[in-house]
């Protein structure tokens, strides 16, 4: 058996493939891929010769030998992640996503992506969709939701507290969701008004247009900023905001260096901290607390073909995306 | 009754004046001072119109009517923090250095200070020295011992731990004590080798001397890094050193940008840390560690005159205090 896959090319083309089926080793599954979230990475991918896709979603069609607890027909699936060591002390105290010999997208299994048909993925990095969740609602929580809910797990946010979010795309859009849901003051930031009802919608209490400002007045000190915009934000506009103590968590990913101003860093005991998807374990209870609360991506549907794929990616590069891509089979 | 006080002057001379002991009030407290620390703070403000000093150790000469536990002859410190509102949720989560009321060094009661013969502080503000700590010991602790304590109990440092320190100088030679005392493998860095056989004796595990170096090579990677330096590092030659989820409490003074690579700082879940001296509960752990271990700063004794103190501060700005300078009365 083979089954369909799209990878990049040298010119940034998508190009349909196909991979031959395995023969099924130890944990290994074979899932038949129904959805897959379309994540700003595989904009940076889309030139590599590999297969994309990350936000991987469908059900088991077949086992290997050493797979415990799934079985065909199972809802599941998968993330930025595809494997790590199991023994080194990040692995052993629950970080597997800061081991060193982690596998993750981009560098490893550069064959297998979920902008395919099917995916052979180790069980162990498989996650059980909960019944409440469909598949194309779970598919951007893959990356986009794992990322933004563990922000706020590694950020220690307490139900108390006032959470910051700048930047409404496909991770904010979740933040906001489960900010919300968590029982958080929650404000967002956003370049202009023309996402301000969405936003209030989803469950923001105050939402304040940036573009422009010289300065921002809040209801409440922020206890947390959550930064999911394409570059990083001139933080000097923050400061005021941001209650001392706060945390600040950038999830942008750029090339530029992070600059800020340092005495306020300093003397009113901000946090800065870094972070990727959650670990295995914050990845579960983020999709049951999604699942728990209703809270759902809002999503743009595609095909999952190369036309498809090439539709979705020019809208994500336009900035256009409201607010995650999802290829359908 | 009039008091000695030593102030800064608009050309940074140090200017001998007097203070007439007021009529104590509410809760405060006439400290005989016998010794006071000096901090790199107090070169900032040489040329304010201000009583210098925030390092102050004596006994108590006299109480206020509203004074509850100290009484006459007890030996009390005080440090960076004067005053706070008590009604914040910083203050009424233990925080209160981070009080928006705060008052602190440089800011409030510019006629107090621990360059003196006497000041008149606040119960609330004023620390026991236990037994075991003499005075002098004492006076380096409750500025400096106290903002490096505090950066390793923000962070979360555990006696399992690695931790880096970068700089040895007043902050940095009490947090060699620290980390070795909390059990923890110290790893110094300091440009050169002339304190590596200090830095071991003080209870460092490695020492690598930094300038010039291109690359470092540490048995364990750091699970945190302390510094303590009077300018930023280069970051990018610690980068190999530090652990993932690694944290970085930078306490230097600077008015220049804090610059971090910024992917390493997403991809590797790196945290800064800013911080300041410790609340009042961290300061009186601070001490009871340090009586416990004993663990003294290494001190360069001053006279408290204007001249005493004029040596005092031109050492300081001349790199060469090893390691912390005190007046004595």
């Amino acid at each position: 058996m083979s089954f369909t896959v799209y990878k990049g090319s040298k010119d940034g083309s998508i190009v349909q493939s196909s991979s031959k089926k395995p023969t099924l080793k130890r944990d290994q599954v074979l899932v038949k891929v129904t959805h897959s979230g379309v994540c700003y990475t595989d904009v940076h991918y889309k030139a590599a010769d590999m297969v994309l896709g990350h936000e991987g979603v469908g059900h088991v069609e077949e086992v290997g030998p050493d797979v415990h607890s799934l079985k065909k027909g199972d809802r599941v699936g998968w993330g930025y992640e595809h494997d790590c060591c199991g023994r080194c002390n990040h692995c052993l105290s629950g970080w597997e996503t800061f081991c060193p010999d982690r596998k993750m997208y981009g560098h490893a299994d550069l064959d297998q992506g979920s902008f395919a048909s099917h995916a052979v993925w180790r069980e162990a990095f498989l996650f059980r969709i909960p019944d409440a969740l469909d598949n194309e609602s779970a598919a951007p929580l893959m990356c986009g939701g794992s990322t933004v809910f563990n922000a706020m797990v590694v950020a220690g946010v307490k139900s108390t507290d006032t959470v910051g979010i700048v930047g409404i795309g496909g991770l904010g859009h979740l933040a906001i969701q489960f900010a919300n849901k968590m029982g958080c003051h929650v404000v967002v930031f956003s370049g202009t008004d023309s996402k301000r009802e969405e936003a209030m919608q989803l469950g923001a209490h105050e939402f304040h247009a940036t573009k422009g400002a010289t300065e921002l007045k809040v209801q409440h000190k922020l206890s947390h900023l959550i930064v999911s915009t394409s570059a990083l934000p001139d933080w000097k506009l923050y400061l005021d905001v941001l209650d001392s103590r706060a945390t600040i968590s950038p999830l942008t990913v750029s090339d530029k260096p992070f600059t800020f101003p340092h005495t306020a860093l300093v003397v009113r005991g901000l946090r800065v901290q870094g972070g990727i998807v959650g670990s295995r374990q914050v990845h579960r209870d983020m999709l049951d607390f999604a699942a728990f609360h209703g809270i759902k991506p809002m999503v743009v549907r595609y095909p999952m073909t190369a036309e498809g794929i090439k539709d979705c990616l020019r809208t994500l590069e336009e900035g256009k995306m409201r607010y995650r891509g999802v290829l359908a089979v």
